[in-house]
């Protein structure tokens, strides 16, 4: 497999140490804007060898990664869409998706993506081969996407370790607004209002811990920032708009002497949940579908397990013989193989086979029986 | 010295265990509402011995430190004050402060007080001798606070490991408000926008780091942070105000197209001045000073120092012959006396000795020639 880097900081260069660790046959070409970066690339091994240009290090490859800051991302999507193989699956990752989807229009190499991973970029020289172990790495196909690109990307964002999860781009950008986003803006003004008050007539000697948690992200890399808002400008703002809505509303009911123990209490309960919310276990169930051979198909049932809150840990995809349809065997875990089946079920997707399909199954039958009893055995006396 | 510890949780104990570590002749008496607290406090070495009523605990101390929670804290410095004898100490350890001094009104007894530390309150089993080493602890003296008790509780923080700093109630409490209050606020509202977004149609898998470093205080301790939102409402309400400002203009600023790379790079600076912003050096000055004798007058001192941002690393306090002066030794930082001798100046304070003062004095008047150049040495052709 012919890997080609475009963009060899902290990710790209982790990209290529744990694709050449953990892949049999990889083969990483890298390219840089900034050659110095490319040279540490060579040297602490992130890459096999340097192309001289964009156009030559994605002319022949299987799969390209475009791993550059926010705001060049959309036109270096374009450029590697121009020049890649007809062949060739593309994917990228940017912290915000819709200009990434935009900027590849109706083009099925595409399968966008965004590991959770290393965000503060440190360069190349901290790259590391585990950087995405275990990592929630999402993938964002569009409408178009090609289902061999989608499971190729898919296969290899997990051989290097990661966990990928499918979503739509505008659920993406507005999670990310949420979870990543705001805490950025929340952590500047924080700083900012600290900074005010430590310049009026007191000195803020010695801040508390809760000062330091909520403004470690506080001015973080300004230039690959600056471009992370503007990118996601719409989404953040709307969600600028709630945290204002419940921040008026905690203030409204401080003034009117309320107490606030209760809104304590429930946000140590969702903190609790959110951070607990424990990833699935190991085991898994197969589910072998076949799906019309067609742009997007594999795309629309990816999303459609995401929206379920399905995990697929595994895809492949094989094309049946006469072309017209696919064949993609799904590994989800076997606690949610009974919505598996069911959302395959719903969607008119008939389950061919799969190992440990029968003990799915069986569960979801057991299930169906306790859901549903026989009110002709229900007893005249209970 | 006898030291009555009225509350003996997280806070409490382990100023117990500081002050039998530390502090010759210290005897320490324990009491508190929760008789388990209470002998748990004693098998961990807390406390010399437990009093059977607050009354009791209270009656022949030197020194009495209350460690209640914010919702309780008036009223038990009210019933300390009734039982405490006259020449008796009081201080406290709460995180807002008028409540406090409002509840003492005139009584001198009264230094109220605040450490920074182990604010997320977790039981007597956690307490230990070190949790205050080199912690800013807040003395807040009121207007009529007798300078023999601020210097006797001041000499205490500091016999215990702690860097004492005055400041007066309401700067506290606004100051409290910024660096703490409100991002226990801004936590609780981010855990809640996620929860809502996960409850939508998206789970949230795996929350970045900087979701879990600005939410890591949500829900704290809901009991007692409820009762310390309640205690600084007012200036909490009015910090919310700001915030809610500020964050509206950078909700505009994204619909506006702005660039907010610039706003980035200034957050940026801002952490690392607050965060860097390092306690002064080791090196001392001594300045000996006459103070009438009566209350206020060295919380008045005290609290020009530290309007002035100079650092009164210790003080000692004695009255003079007569009884109608005291003198007063205050120790700062050498790279802050000339400031300290400036702001004696202009309070028409005279300085009547004390260690390395001719030092300080030297560069008072190198820098008072620096500022002030010779006129008439004026070259004629320069």
């Amino acid at each position: 497999m012919r890997i080609a880097l475009i963009g060899v900081g902290l990710i790209g260069g982790s990209v290529g140490l744990a694709a050449r660790a953990r892949i049999d046959g990889a083969r990483v070409v890298g390219w840089d804007p900034h050659a110095p970066t490319l040279k540490t690339a060579v040297s602490v091994g992130a890459i096999d060898e340097t192309a001289p240009t964009l156009e030559a290090a994605v002319a022949d490859a299987d799969l390209v990664i475009v791993a550059a800051p926010m705001k060049q991302l959309p036109a270096t999507i374009q450029q590697v869409l121009r020049a890649a193989p007809a062949e060739c699956a593309v994917t990228d990752v940017g912290s915000v998706k819709h200009p990434v989807i935009e900027a590849a229009g109706e083009d099925g190499r595409l399968v966008a993506g965004h590991p959770l991973a290393g965000a503060e970029s440190a360069g190349v020289h901290h790259a590391r081969a585990d950087l995405f172990d275990g990592a929630t790495w999402y993938l964002v196909p569009h409408e178009r996407s090609h289902g061999t690109r989608f499971e190729q990307v898919h296969r290899f964002v997990s051989q290097i370790g990661a966990r990928p999860a499918t979503i739509d781009a505008h659920t993406h950008d507005r999670l990310m607004a949420t979870v990543s986003h705001v805490p950025h803006v929340l952590a500047n003004v924080l700083v900012e209002q600290v900074g005010e008050a430590s310049g009026e007539d007191q000195s803020v000697p010695a801040t508390g811990p809760s000062f330091r948690d909520v403004t470690r992200v506080a001015g973080a890399n300004p230039p690959l920032w600056g471009g992370i808002y503007a990118a996601n400008a719409g989404a953040l703002a709307n969600q600028l708009d709630r945290v204002i809505e419940r921040l008026s509303d905690v203030r409204d009911r401080l003034r009117a002497g309320d107490d606030l123990t209760g809104w304590q209490t429930t946000a140590a309960q969702l903190r609790r949940r959110l951070v607990d919310e424990a990833l699935t276990g190991d085991e898994l169930v197969e589910l072998r579908i076949t799906v019309p051979n067609r742009p997007g198909a594999i795309a629309e049932l990816a999303l459609a397990f995401s929206k379920a809150g399905v995990n697929i840990v595994d895809i492949s995809v094989a094309p049946l013989p006469g072309g017209a349809t696919g064949m993609v065997a799904l590994w989800c875990p076997l606690e949610q193989s009974t919505d598996a089946l069911g959302l395959l079920d719903e969607l008119g997707v008939e389950v061919i086979g799969g190992e440990r399909l029968d003990e799915a199954r069986r569960e979801l039958g057991a299930q169906a029986a306790q859901a549903e009893p026989d009110l002709s055995d229900t007893p005249g006396d209970a």
